[in-house]
Order: structure tokens, then C-alpha cells, then sequence
């Protein structure tokens, strides 16, 4: 029988599952993949690298990291017909192109419904390296450029980065988006990640819980919000003076309305992640010649914190830091999905290795049963 | 603080949130839509009756089924360029194909990303007079045949077998699979609706929270299901003895083999809805000039009551009235699909109405926080 009332609203704080991958506390303000501190990794280690910790556990070795990256580099050009595809659906919004097009990558990968653990793995790196093909390659067709091949010697973040533009990046705007995929990789029982394990627990294919996942990643309450804060900072204009800022965004909270960026369902603290946008925002936005995104979203987490007692997450220094490495606004929350692929396809495999379908109740409030069919 | 100890596995059991839709009570066998029980829907609505009880609450009086039956007839027609896809995406699975094609759907829906509550009603009926189209014409093409143009003058069952078969099917035909239909539309917290739900509580789009919803029905512990049970069947072969029949299924179970289509995370009883499609299975599998398939059946059934105590469940009769219907094997999931696409809408929209990001936690089990960066 079903307890009778329901489990805190939007299972707040409700524990629903073991799992090994991401160490979070929302007290103290700590993240940490398979125990190793976000601090330290966003300082030492590439995105390649966090795939392996996620993926396996552990950091890798010299010779376990040159064959993840010969895996990856295999993987990255994308088949004939999903170019095809990206060409000819009628562009709406970048989100439901990936959603489309991951799904659709399924059709061209023979692997595809392979079951095995071997085999979810392999599509796993698979869809970690052709993520990254198919958001660049999309902005970049989107934008009326040619698609451009992968270079196998690039890393992930330098190839995102060469096949968006055409031109290969320097090391500080590779490192810059590295850091950026390392911070965004896991965290934990998200919506996004949570919608792909329950996927997963109807043992259906990894394609499926992944497409469920960028699904959930699209929305405003979740991924979508680091395009809307790039909206607002532009709404707002790079010549508005520091006071019109705050007097923009203090009569915005006067109407209610909700700043983008802001708050977060587990952090007490600041977001650990934010700490290390917010750094490379400002260092980015100074050498792009723009300084004024990185001072005008200054002022804007100062009013929040004042007034709202509100810190800033993920999404808030993440999008001037995008956006000062030229990458368009609606990309945004595609480059999400190009780095939580990795925590995605951790967390789907392990749903898989110790499976029970997730299948909650619900408490019935509507009229009472039962009702007479009374027809017409 | 999140609780220290996760609950049951899977959420058995554990009421995660109220709704208004589906009255469920396992331990009596009652599964109600709104307040009004399956028997007496089954016997007495259409599946056009039943959307409008799980998008509006009650039955239509006959001026609201016109109009929804209007609706439901101008949506029907697919885009054009859907129906180029169909015929260039190379064909995987059928549930691959459908969850492709309906992320694709939003690329010709100007409304996609409408976040009204009327722009999402609307996409609610568009994507749910689609289905029916897409999973019939894609089957019919896959077929070698050419698609046909739906009749408005057809309910939705009749357009069904309409589109996938090129001619208009026999009353009796139509009201087997409008019964099918019915049964199918909605059973609260299923793994679909719930993935669904997780999605839409991030507030993304409706294509979004939908494609993840069939992706979680494809799993062969969810939706899938009923095509394993015809595969079982073909297997044995319409020329086994009971005797037979008896012995595969105990040399599967002495196996610990799973047999598809009996037992159910819910029901401790009979599953109401298996009491409808065993009496059409029976009737049509009969008229098909074919019993032998109802006939293994039954002794699969009681084979499977006798020694493991499990009921047949809903896949388990629905797979031999489908097959019985001239319905592909391999589209059984996909008319699941087809029917419950009323549901996950009427959930979708619930969740929109009153929503609360659905973000749980995890009970963390993994390395020691924290390690240090061990580096090659």
C-alpha cells in the first residue's frame, strides 16, 4: 500500500536512490566526482579526464587517457545523413535541434540497441564525443558556414570551439571552455539526470534516456537558464551605467519577476562552480575587449544578494564567460548538454547495473470514484 | 538536509506528488480515469471520450466531442517534411523511429514553444491526433505501401487501421482497438508519465516532455512489453500442442527466465484492463481464423498463475487482439504509445499548472570525499 501523504513537493531533500558518482553538499557548499573536489579538478584536470573519473572511477592513467581520447576523436565525425538532417529540419530553437538530432544519431549507429554493458559504454562515448560535433556543427550551418572535420590532435574543448568557428582556438579559450565542461559534467540527481535514470529504468536504450534528458535540461527552471541570463544582460545593454543596472533589476524583483542565474534547490552556500566562472567571466570579458558583461553582472548579483539573499549558480557567470568566447546566445544551453553528457551516460550505466524500475504513486485528488458515466 | 536513507528502491510505493487524473487502488483491482472505472469506459466511451475526461475532467456533452473530434480530424495530416524524414531516416526500431519523428514534429509546429496554457492544450491535441498518424503511416511505409490521407470522417481507432492498412476497417475492428485504446490512456504514475513529469517540471516544452515519455515506454519492463509476448508465441509456433505450449513455459521458468506480460508493480489482483483484451483477444483472434493464438495464451496464463502467482497484465492479452488486428508486431509498443499519448498530456498539462521543480537526492556511496588529484 502507498503511505498517504505525498513525499515533499518536487521530492525536495527526499533521497530516492544510492549512487557512487557525484558527492554533494549543499551546506558547505561541496561538489565533488567520485570524491575528487570540483576545486581541484576545474585547476587540474581536462574534461577528458573528468569523463574517465566518471565514467570508471578513477582518474586515468597516461595510456587509459590517450585511449579515451583516440575513442573520442573516432566518434566525433558526424554521419553523412545527420548532416543531411541538420540541413534540412526547419530551425526552431537550439535545444529541440539536439533533442532531434541526438535522437536521431540512433538510426545511423548499429550499436544502437546493443544491451550490453560493453555495448551501452561504447554508445555512451559515442554520444559524449558526437554532442559536441553536433551543437557546434548546428551553429555553425546555423550561422551560413560549411561544416568543418574534427581534428583528431585537438582535445573535446579545442574541437567545440574549431568546429563552431573554422579557426582553431588559443590555449586560453580552450582552457577557458575546458574548466567550463569540467564544472558543468555532474551534479548529481538533477532533473535532467534524473529524467534519463528513470528512462533507463525501463531498461530502455541509452539513446532514449539521453534524449529524455535534454528534454528536461531545455527548461527555464533548469539549462535554460543560462541563455536567459545573457538575454537579460543584453535587454539591459553594454552602456547602461552601473546605477541603471541596479535600478533595472531592483524594479524587476519589485514586480516579482525572477532574475535568471539566481538560487539553487541544494546550495546553501555559493555554488562552488560559480566561483570559477565568475574568475574566468571577468578575465574573458577583459580580453574580449567587453569588460562591461562581467561589471554589469557584478552589480547585478550584488542587488540579488542584497535584497534577495540569493547567490549566483551555475548559469549566472556562465554565460558571460560563453558569450565572450563568441559563442552565440541560443548555443548556450546546448554547451550544457555537451558537458553533462558525461554525468548523464555515468549515471544511466549505473542505473543499469543495479536496475529497478522507477515507478512512484501518486495521491489521488480528483472527483470521486465512482463516477457515473452519464452521456450525453 | 536530505534524510539518510533512500526510499524503497524504485520508488515503490512512495508518494511523490498528488494528481487529479487516475484513481488507482492495486489492492482491489480498481483503475479509474477522473472518477469513472475502466469497465464502465471500456463498455461505454470512445478514446475521443476519454481525452476530453483526462485533459478536461469530465465526458463531453456532444457539441464538446465535435469540436474535439474536429480538432483532433484537422491535426491529423502530417507535415510534409515529416513524412520526408520518415522515408530518410534509416529505419532502427520502431520506438526509435517514433521518438525521432515526434522531437521532429515540434520543427513544423509554429506553436512548439508556446508556453500558454492554451498553446499547450493545443500542441496536447495536435501531438495526440499525430501519434495515430505517424505510427501508422511509418509501419505503412516500412510496409512498401504509400501513406494514405486520413478521413475526418473516422474516429481514431478507424483512422488508425486506416492509415496503417490502406483500407477502412471492419466496425468490429474499429471498436477492438478504440477498447485498446481506452484501456491504455492512463495509469497514473507509470514510468513514462513520470518521466514526462520530470521533464515538463523544468517547464520545457511539451515535444520535450513527450519524447522523453516514449523513451522510457520503449523498455522491455515498461511498454515494451507486449511485443515480447507475440515474439514468445511466434516462437513456439501456432502449431504447438498445450502440452507443449505447458512445457516451453516451465523449462523457462525452471530457467528463471522471465515470462513477458505477467505481474505488475501496482496490482495484486487481476489487472482490470487484462479482463477486456483477454474476452477481444479471444473473440478476435477467432474471427482471424487464427484461435491457437488465444488458445497458448490461456495456458501461458494459467502455467504462470500456477507456479510463479502472477497475473497477466495489460501487454500480456493486448499483444494477440493487436496481432489478431493485422497490427505489425514490432508497432505493438508504438499503438501503446498511440493511446497513452492522452495521458502523459493530461499529466504534462497537471504538472504546468502547478509545478515544483522535481529535483531529488541521492545517497551518496561512492570514494571518500575527498581524494586527492592523482595525476599519471
Amino acid at each position: 500500500m502507498p503511505s498517504d501523504t505525498p513525499a515533499k513537493a518536487g521530492l525536495e531533500d527526499i533521497v530516492v536512490a544510492s549512487s557512487s558518482i557525484c558527492y554533494l553538499d549543499g551546506e558547505r557548499g561541496v561538489l565533488a566526482y567520485r570524491g575528487h573536489d570540483i576545486h581541484d579538478l576545474a585547476e587540474r584536470a581536462t574534461f577528458e579526464d573528468v569523463c574517465h573519473l566518471l565514467w570508471h572511477g578513477r582518474l586515468p592513467n597516461r595510456a587509459e587517457l590517450g585511449e579515451l581520447q583516440s575513442q573520442l576523436a573516432e566518434a566525433r565525425p558526424l554521419p553523412e545523413g545527420l548532416l543531411r538532417l541538420m540541413r534540412s529540419i526547419p530551425p526552431t530553437n537550439s535545444m529541440d535541434s539536439l533533442r532531434t538530432l541526438t535522437s536521431a544519431l540512433a538510426h545511423y549507429d548499429s550499436g544502437a540497441n546493443d544491451s550490453s554493458p560493453e555495448g551501452r559504454y561504447r554508445t555512451s562515448v559515442k554520444l559524449t564525443a558526437q554532442l559536441g560535433s553536433i551543437v557546434a556543427t548546428s551553429a555553425r550551418i546555423a550561422a551560413g558556414g560549411a561544416p568543418v572535420a574534427p581534428d583528431p590532435a585537438l582535445s573535446h574543448a579545442a574541437n567545440f570551439l574549431y568546429l563552431l568557428k573554422g579557426t582553431r582556438p588559443t590555449a586560453l579559450e580552450t582552457r577557458a571552455l575546458d574548466v567550463a565542461l569540467v564544472l558543468h559534467a555532474d551534479h548529481e540527481f538533477n532533473a535532467s539526470t534524473f529524467a534519463a535514470r528513470v528512462a533507463a529504468a525501463t531498461l530502455t536504450d541509452v539513446y532514449s534516456a539521453i534524449t529524455a534528458a535534454i528534454g528536461a535540461l531545455k527548461g527555464p527552471l533548469h539549462g535554460g537558464a543560462n541563455t536567459d541570463v545573457m538575454n537579460l544582460l543584453l535587454q539591459i545593454g553594454e552602456d547602461a551605467s552601473d546605477a541603471r543596472v541596479e535600478e533595472i533589476v531592483r524594479g524587476k524583483l519589485a514586480k516579482k519577476e525572477k532574475i535568471p542565474g539566481f538560487g539553487h534547490r541544494v546550495y546553501r552556500t555559493e555554488d562552488p562552480r560559480a566561483t570559477h566562472l565568475r574568475r574566468m567571466s571577468e578575465e574573458l570579458s577583459r580580453l574580449s575587449g567587453h569588460p562591461r558583461w562581467f561589471q554589469m553582472s557584478r552589480v547585478i548579483e550584488q542587488v540579488v544578494q542584497r535584497e534577495k539573499k540569493l547567490n549566483a549558480n551555475v548559469d549566472f557567470y556562465s554565460a558571460t564567460t560563453y558569450y565572450a568566447l563568441g559563442i552565440p546566445v541560443d548555443v548556450f544551453t546546448p554547451v550544457f548538454a555537451v558537458s553533462r553528457i558525461s554525468g548523464w551516460t555515468a549515471h544511466v550505466l549505473e542505473q543499469y547495473s543495479n536496475n529497478r524500475l522507477i515507478r512512484p504513486r501518486a495521491e489521488y485528488t480528483g472527483p470521486a470514484y465512482p463516477q457515473q458515466v452519464d452521456r450525453h
